[in-house]
């Protein structure tokens, strides 16, 4: 494989298309779904409620500090399905190649994504290979769609913010956006900063241990935390007031966006998740995500209100208050490349 | 929305995001389990075994004769459901677009999808929007990611032919391909050559009424038939014998193939399957086919025998046999873009 290039006869759905998925994708994906090898991936599954979701990857650069687009396509998909509850269980793959990528990027992003669907207890049981000639497509685009079950008794999402509901973070604002943005413009900072991006699904099982009661979850990518909970305040018809001292941001990252004129509240995260919870249960589910690694920083940003319903407010550090809109125009141009930040995920 | 371009900010995930997809998107496939608007479509599945496939769709041009880039893939993908007897039930829809892309375009593609849906009896359940700057992609790729139900009892895979099985095809071979070659390369024939595509899940389910017992479906997309075929006789491990006289061709496409130095055998279907039958039912299943639009011309193309296995042989017709291999190379580039082709299909 050393040496060799994407050619378009890899997407021909012929011979080196063959050889490139047995000697690929079958290998790195491999389970006993995918090596049917048949039209689709016949899976089992118990009687109950599926959720199911999509998301294309386009990110820029396909390899950044802490990931690349192979691992990110996993681990969003899979946070898309946490985000109802649901257990993830499958994904398919889509790629879109440009002719004359080097098959050794290939590789490293296949054996990413092989690498986090394994950590996050997932199959990739379908795939597709598309190549494209040079000039009409940039290097490498991924598609995952994934299949969850949703446990019986739960009802969360962007509709159920109820006030009096605290709202809860898992850690540090804008880690993914300034990741890739600093690698992208060639920023040198004193210490690399590395994307958050991460399967959230261990952590969200936590959470619905200590409290099955959880309204809304759901994980500030595209647009960023303001747009998230904008998405939710107008989907449940409520206020929501945000503390902006609460809220945890690295040094090196208010620092990265202070020089590049960006609001935190705007860039994108891949390994974090907002949750709206009843209040008498907010002591117990912070404790709850403080045990696991990713939820370690987890602490409570702001509340849900009667009043002010649609709205977004920011309690400011120096104690004034400011309206905090939906991200108007393209702050970040292809960070995050997916989904949840959008109002009308399940169109992610 | 006349006049208008898509922006990079359209794909941002904030305010023109959303009214993207509420003005477009949600309104075209409106369904209850997309206008939840969270970040997985939640659906109600009885217990059972579920097909999940995903194919992305980069034709070019992106509107050719009897179809575009938006109903091909639906029905690519509810075909690549139905070859395992699964009734197609949920899409999500991917968009990779070009910063740019006329909205118009968009709006056609987006209806032509929705319509196709509709006619399929399939919902589109969740989606996902990126926007890709100039120059970055060629207009419009879209991903389609099914699922659908197999129904209990069918054991269908292109790894259940049996030697006797009789090989059936619904009509004539390499329409798609030829549609789309002829309008990229602005070839003028006296009658235009019509794209096949279509949705076979109606068909599939008349065939399967009168004979469950159906051990091989799939359908010849990219690659051709040669490439399908030999795909079964691998994965099967039996022979094929191909009968090149009751093989439909139209005239205008064997014409415009000869015109073009292409075997009409490795050209792309989309409104295509080929059937591996126990040879006892293939008269009763010819004569369902025949019953339904899609099948009028359907007809015994070949035979599967114990010899010769992993081989598909062609008796021409002047009599002499040669061996028919699966496609080397990129024939047509960019023709069908999608799956079942593929040995490792669900890698479609």
């Amino acid at each position: 494989m050393e040496g060799e290039m994407i050619q378009l006869d890899h997407g021909s759905g012929g011979r080196a298309t063959h050889d490139l998925i047995r000697s690929l994708f079958a290998e790195a994906f491999n389970n006993e779904f995918l090596s049917a090898m048949n039209d689709s991936a016949v899976l089992s599954l118990n009687t109950g409620r599926v959720a199911m979701t999509t998301d294309s990857y386009v990110v820029d650069p396909i390899f950044f500090p802490g990931g690349n687009i192979g691992s990110l396509a996993v681990h969003g998909t899979v946070n898309d399905l946490a985000m109802l509850g649901a257990r993830p269980l499958y994904l398919t793959a889509g790629f879109i190649l440009e002719e004359g990528l080097p098959l050794e990027i290939l590789r490293r992003v296949v054996l990413a994504m092989a690498a986090a669907a394994r950590e996050a207890g997932v199959l990739i049981v379908a795939g597709d290979t598309k190549v494209v000639p040079k000039g009409k497509a940039d290097k490498i685009f991924i598609n995952c769609s994934g299949l969850g079950m949703v446990p019986e008794g739960l009802c969360i999402g962007g509709q159920y913010a109820r006030a009096g509901d605290a709202i809860l973070i898992n850690g540090t604002i804008g880690d993914h956006g300034m990741a890739v943005l600093c690698k992208r413009e060639g920023l040198a900072l004193e210490n690399e900063i590395l994307s958050d991006a991460a399967s959230l699904y261990q952590l969200v099982a936590k959470m619905l241990d200590v409290c099955p009661a959880i309204h809304a979850l759901r994980d500030p990518t595209r647009g960023g935390l303001a747009t998230t909970l904008n998405e939710i305040a107008q989907q449940s018809k409520v206020g929501i007031t945000l503390d902006e001292q609460a809220i945890p941001i690295r040094e090196d990252v208010a620092g990265a966006c202070e020089l590049l004129g960006l609001d935190p509240l705007y860039v994108a995260n891949e390994g974090k998740l907002v949750a709206c919870v009843p209040g008498e249960c907010a002591a117990d589910v912070l404790e709850a995500m403080r045990t696991h690694p990713l939820g370690r920083l987890a602490t409570q940003i702001g509340a849900v209100t009667a009043e002010e319903a649609g709205r977004v407010i920011l309690k400011t550090r120096i104690g004034g208050h400011r309206l905090v809109s939906m991200l108007r125009g393209e702050q970040l141009p292809r960070i995050c490349c997916w989904s949840i930040s959008e109002p009308a995920s399940p169109w992610g």
